[in-house]
């Protein structure tokens, strides 16, 4: 594309780093903040560059936070015996907007995957081994995404916390709520039938 | 969405105003910036700024130029015996991706639309007119989207050009190239042979 102006150009090159952004998109998003009142473009540059330059991380659990200590790690309804480990604060958002569980998290920051040069020293697994021993924690659930990457970070992380004596978890494989079971997966099926729960009659 | 952070918050709620980005493409995005380095961020939101606040007008045609008079009115390539005239800044960009046109243009910054409170005043219109008298302009390409808005637009600036003795003429409507017959609209189809075009044998 020719742009009739370097500004232009600059500013959707910049947008369509973002991923899911083309270059198409990219225009069109800078055409319309064009068409809008130049504060409403200042209001978005400006809580970009607070949100990345002020953020930050919860000593404790490393999720993202305003404060020192996150919400989470400091609300007193909290149930402290149980630790969730995740891979990011997406995650964390995701668990909370299920409303489900009461007990508090751990962020790793990524996965382990040497495809991408991620090691087990790039995560937060040192200060989640740290945090394990003067604690209330009696029991580690891990949330982790069912992909190579993530069975390998949960044995890595089980043979690490063996030695704490903790009860270790997984969230449960399975059937989507509301999913039909002839269009389920083979793994998601035969997971779902090895892992069976109970009926409380 | 319960954040876990002010910034995040305010830098979501400002990206999902964008159009099409929800709140849950919004949130990847912002998580995306978070994880790369910090100038990322500030240059991306730099040059959004930058751009917002410096860019100009051309003084003749409207369209976006970095300097008073924009390239393709200032470039001595170009054929100053026709001008075409367009909604906004996309549709210049659309027509010289084609290389097909060597004219002017004139960007009206917007199209008449009862329903949206725009009016031939708050469009270039009278610019136009003004260009017209002591230009070396024959002909006038009416480049407009072939909705009510555009007919009606083109409507209204065939009665403002009728004085001054040009030749008017609209872009063809038509089956688009590799578009199948049974499957064009009846408008489209019905147009192609209205205004069929002659073969050179």
């Amino acid at each position: 594309m020719n742009f009739p102006s370097k500004l232009i150009e600059n500013a959707v090159n910049e947008m369509s780093k973002l991923p899911g952004i083309g270059k198409k998109t990219a225009l069109r998003l800078v055409l319309h903040l064009l068409k809008r009142e130049e504060e409403a473009t200042l209001t978005l540059a400006e809580s970009l560059t607070q949100m990345r330059t002020q953020i930050q991380y919860c000593r404790q659990c490393h999720n993202i936070a305003d404060t020192e200590t996150c919400a989470i790690c400091a609300s007193r309804s909290r149930d402290r015996s149980v630790v969730c480990v995740v891979e990011d604060t997406r995650d964390v958002l995701a668990i909370e907007n299920t409303a489900q569980y009461k007990g508090l998290y751990h962020v790793l920051g990524g996965i382990i995957s040497p495809l991408e040069g991620v090691g087990p020293a790039d995560l937060h697994i040192d200060s989640l081994l740290r945090r394990l021993p003067e604690s209330t924690i009696q029991e580690v659930i891990l949330a982790l995404s069912p992909t190579m990457e993530g069975d390998t970070t949960a044995f890595y992380l089980t043979k690490k916390l063996k030695p704490f004596n903790l009860k270790i978890s997984t969230i449960a494989r399975g059937i989507p709520v509301g999913g039909e079971l002839e269009y389920a997966d083979e793994i998601s099926l035969g997971r779902s039938i090895l892992s069976r729960t109970a009926y409380d009659v």
